[in-house]
């Protein structure tokens, strides 16, 4: 039998109860601790997830445990620092989006993960989705011919801010929140884009950051996509957390509907492709596909350090999606075209 | 009874049908002549419409004829000599779209008409359209709240060259021919808009022009606006001449689906709308909800003559929707921002 990978877990707040879920499905993993500043919080996962040990010290985590991994999904304004120790100790870590406030704390992150040579990937679940895998192998299989247009759309009324009432007082808000996933697959489909124009609105009152945003790319392939994404939308029912849209090329039309149903119009005919959700006991709607795609890109990150491959999401890989992040915030602000930062796409 | 008004069509190509099938509606007009450099195509359509005379020269026909307007549903290159025959014989005009090949032209064309003080209409119809007049009617009565974000879609794959082979040919391409309809809805429906980015792609080889576009509007009101639209896009069933869309606002969203389907949710409740064409015994499909808008727009125009009004798409209205085309077609040359030219919207 493969040796049980050890892992830790950083953050037991929100989202993190997914991945806590997610690594308990693990044959091959082992969460052996959790750390939390809220006590309280760190206890509570240990106790639902059997996990050995508790730390609300991330210093005294490390200085402690002997770990093959650990995962960080706290807020961004902390991966710097928690990161950073981790690769003191020579931990691969896996980082929960977003990376960091800014394209310079990425590549600072990313920076020293290479000077310790040690594994980081950036846990982007979106491009994880089986609906998204499914719509890239149809990209793949050349049937859409060669790629012209595509549009993500991301549009809900939920109220995001009762769970994570931090999101009010953000000043980059949906780009950071949403608009990075977006980002992340619209260079997973159409690849990578070399022009970026961004026009973002506040929509709801009293609060710091962009609520809405559209982000208009242009890829490398002479393909155009479009990102629209809001969290003040009123339908009904709510698509919320489907991302929709469409995918043309040369010989066909992708409709990326809702329910996970695809429809493939290419070669004079159409068919429809449903692509269902796994089925997991702790899964449940409206967050099934997301949170079966954590379990995916655990999966992915462990895979990957086993065979000593770089992470499809690696700190580096995820450089150029935060470029066109930062791009997009510049090109709202001044209403400029923005040409985003390249980075080499090959292992350094 | 009213006095039948007199008119005159100059111009008997493909969709000058329309028009023609049209006027043949109405009790209040008659139609004395027709005009087209091509005698065969003049003839034909005296014979099949029952007009009485038959011109090859647009002069012999303003020397000859004594007419309350005439109708010049030509290609835009022949709109300024034409309209202006028509401005010097003090003949009021109603002049196909695209109004004129760039915005200079148009406002020599409004200036003429304003000098010979004669009313000037560009016969833009898709805001005559039966469904967009419910979508406005909808906007209007407030339940969608402030608008704030519209998507206006137009995607087909239908042989275009094969009508109007003259298309291959012409460098401002699908902008100038269904960009405008758009724009001009984008006016109609969202307001005035003081921003335009754009981005155009030429993906059918062979053409001169640009075969799909992406445009983001800036409107004064904050709303976002985007029309998406390409004659190279292969989907079944092909929606061609549907505008597709939805509209946002602070309170609700309207779907524009297909065949004429509105999806209203606004104030917690969804209602379905139909919007049915009329029953002319001279349309068919696909065609049916443009022919219908053409008698629309030929009725307003009458209408707002008898009236001794200004029609909604003057030519002096319509030189705002042709400074958003230039500006469109400035900012994909460009890559830049673009803030179109403002005219005055009250009566000079």
């Amino acid at each position: 039998m493969t040796t049980r990978l050890k892992g830790a877990v950083i953050g037991c707040g929100f989202f993190a109860q997914n991945h806590l879920h997610g690594w308990a499905e693990f044959d091959d993993v082992e969460i052996v601790a959790v750390c939390d500043l809220d006590d309280a919080k760190a206890k509570a996962a240990a106790e639902i997830f059997g996990i050995a040990r508790v730390y609300t010290s991330a210093q005294a985590l490390f200085e402690t445990e002997v770990l093959d991994f650990v995962d960080i999904p706290t807020t961004m304004e902390m991966h710097e620092p928690l990161a950073g120790l981790a690769f003191a100790h020579g931990v691969p870590v896996i980082l929960q989006k977003p990376f960091a406030p800014d394209l310079d704390a990425c590549k600072r992150i990313v920076a020293a993960a290479e000077a310790a040579n040690v594994t980081l990937m950036i846990h982007e679940d979106f491009r994880f989705q089986n609906l998204f895998r499914k719509v890239r192998d149809i990209v793949d299989s050349g049937e859409l011919g060669r790629l012209t247009f595509g549009r993500l759309s991301w549009r809900t009324g939920i109220n995001v801010y009762a769970n994570q009432p931090y999101l009010v007082h953000v000043k980059r808000f949906i780009i950071m929140d949403v608009g990075v996933h977006l980002l992340d697959l619209a260079r997973f489909l159409f690849g990578e884009a070399n022009s970026v124009f961004c026009r973002t609105q506040q929509i709801k009152t009293g609060i710091a950051g962009e609520d809405a945003a559209i982000v208009l790319l242009g890829h490398d392939n002479g393909a155009t996509s479009i990102l629209d994404f809001s969290y003040a939308t009123k339908r009904d029912p709510d698509p919320f957390p489907q991302t929709l849209g469409e995918i043309e090329g040369t010989d066909g039309t992708l409709i990326i509907g809702a329910g996970g149903t695809l429809t493939l119009h290419a070669n004079g005919a159409t068919r429809t492709i449903a692509v269902p959700h796994d089925c997991r006991g702790w899964t449940s709607e409206p967050w099934t596909q997301i949170q079966d795609s954590v379990v995916h890109t655990q999966r992915h990150f462990i895979d990957s350090l086993r065979r000593g491959i770089e992470p499809a999401t690696s700190g580096r890989d995820s450089l150029a999606t935060y470029a066109l992040l930062e791009a997009a915030y510049l090109s709202a602000a001044s209403g400029a075209l923005i040409h985003p930062d390249r980075f080499p796409r090959e292992p350094a």
